[in-house]
């Protein structure tokens, strides 16, 4: 087998001789560890500061021996620079200052220099790169151009996102002109990623979900496509994760993403099926099954793994990012057995 | 064609001259003569007061010449009676108190019975089945077993349901039990419905979508079906619409449902391929597009009606409820589009 590292070797749907496994939003509140760095700066702070983001992002490689680390950072770093900032308050997720109520606002968005802009991030993966094993590929991340849009049009978090789809279907070449300067804003970021050393990059469409087929096929792939194209370079995966749009995983796959992001609600066989046997799948157990007993756990990750038939072009993920309450012990057994089982399905 | 409602056929898969249309919530606030209704009372008695809950349902059928109308009043009506009271604050979703947080609250609940407690709910029936037109058959409505034990549990609405799930991961046969006592309490709630005059009932499992396959088929199929066995009769059909199961409705359709709901995520056409010939698929427009113009509305409704195939064993709905800021005129436009046109496209 090559020597690349396994994790880079899945997402490309080369043999593994096990699969690998990280796990979304890994460096975070269920460690304590983590709260122990968060006691003492905000959340922004952490990300900002190469340092603590570096030790954070480090945390869970260090406490678990997980196959991949991702950069800590948020989805919307990329909103303040265009004059939106964004502020944490509690329990009711982001809020963006500015919204996008109109047309107008649109073109009210200011263009940056991701170089010096976000050249916080770029500190950070260097940093991070230097201290993480050489077997460890770190992963840089961006949200898509339909979740950003989401936040700034809605102002904040949504459950029903009429907001934002009431924009794209009333007001269409504005929502053209906001689609490409995310798009392009993205492209940026991510390349700066890859630069600094990211060895990888995920594109999270957290709310995609919300759409009809119709919609996603306008609004999700056609710019998610325009990233995928701006950022792909021999050896550096591209994985996009669209949320909630098992029910049309095969638009999802016109990205052209060589590793496709799977929720809990599709098992990855029938994934498999809508895909066809190309991009490299990652997922899918429900976050929510890490609350549960090791008797009701165990099973389901055995379904995940079954699922995946021979494991080739299989990442082990969560549908969606680790809870909060999760117990530490729940997730040290979730990667021991996908580590320590999952050679034995192979070929 | 037979004298029988059209709506009442189509749900059968019997022959329709034309795709029957009704509208999730469709007696709402999108309408200005609900809204009307609604500042001289609360929700509660809105629900409990024959004469408003009578004049509520029948306005979207006077306004728009509906297909079929759908008793005004709520999901959770079946918990104040099991000693839990509901409370509607504005805009963060209904309040439950005593929520279940272990065993010991499901054996609290209190016994009941539908026809003492929930009569409210028969008088308005046999009241506005008398007002309504003789083809207008009138819908009956209850909660699945899954929905409402996460209102109990979770206390009021959620994003991640993680509590619930988290309750059914750890404690199996106390959720054994309070789902086994919510699917009896929900087939007395509809067969008083059907006894007071009810020609069909829908049962919303509005949640489900967070749970994996294997939780649903636990979780969900289980109760609801005994709950379709426990109120199937001849010539009433059971609709089951469990929002978010696109890629898993062939489970859904293991309860046995003759009509199974369909969200916009999941095109009607992929939707028969997974359940087979015999359920009728109700839905399933994008509430969202309601919001937009004509131009992006009519081909949305196109679609759906296009992946209808030639329409039998389809009723024209929306994947959701009617969104508040709906602008009446595309509500009636919609309505005229489907019924003017969907005759042309029978064999």
């Amino acid at each position: 087998m090559s020597t690349e590292p396994l994790f880079l070797r899945a997402c490309q749907g080369l043999p593994t001789e096990r699969t690998p496994i990280w796990l979304m939003r890994q460096a975070g509140r269920f460690m304590p560890e983590y709260r122990a760095v968060r006691a003492k700066a905000d959340f922004w702070t952490l990300c900002k500061t190469p340092e603590l983001a570096c030790e954070v992002t480090l945390q869970p490689i260090d406490a678990f021996g997980l196959d991949a680390a991702i950069v800590f950072s948020d989805l919307l770093t990329v909103l303040p620079p265009m004059g939106c900032p964004v502020h944490f308050g509690k329990g009711h997720g982001p809020e963006v200052e500015n919204a996008v109520d109109g047309p107008a606002d649109v073109d009210r968005l200011r263009d940056f220099d991701a170089r010096e802009d976000l050249a916080y991030v770029g500190d950070a993966i260097r940093m991070i790169v230097g201290a993480l094993p050489a077997d460890v590929p770190l992963i840089g991340f961006a949200g898509a151009p339909f979740t950003l849009a989401s936040y700034l049009i809605e102002g904040g978090s949504s459950r029903q996102f009429m907001k934002t789809k009431t924009f794209l279907h009333q007001e269409p070449e504005a929502a053209d002109r906001l689609f490409s300067r995310l798009a392009s804003v993205v492209i940026d970021l991510l390349n700066l990623q890859i630069d600094a050393g990211c060895r990888a990059v995920q594109i999270f469409d957290s709310w995609a979900g919300c759409l009809d087929p119709d919609d996603y096929a306008r609004w999700g792939v056609r710019y998610t496509r325009r990233i995928v194209e701006g950022v792909k370079r021999p050896g550096i995966p591209v994985i996009v994760f669209a949320k909630g749009t098992g029910t049309y995983l095969d638009l999802v796959a016109q990205t052209e993403a060589d590793v496709l992001g799977v929720d809990w609600t599709l098992p990855l066989d029938r994934a498999r099926a809508l895909v066809g046997p190309k991009p490299a799948l990652q997922g899918n157990l429900d976050p929510a099954r890490l609350l549960g007993t090791w008797e009701t756990l165990r099973p389901a990750i055995d379904r995940v793994l079954d699922a995946a038939g021979d494991g080739r072009g299989h990442i082990f993920n969560l549908g969606h990012g680790i809870d909060r309450h999760t117990p530490v012990d729940n997730v040290r057994r979730l990667v021991e057995h996908v580590q320590s089982t999952s050679g034995a399905r192979r070929p």
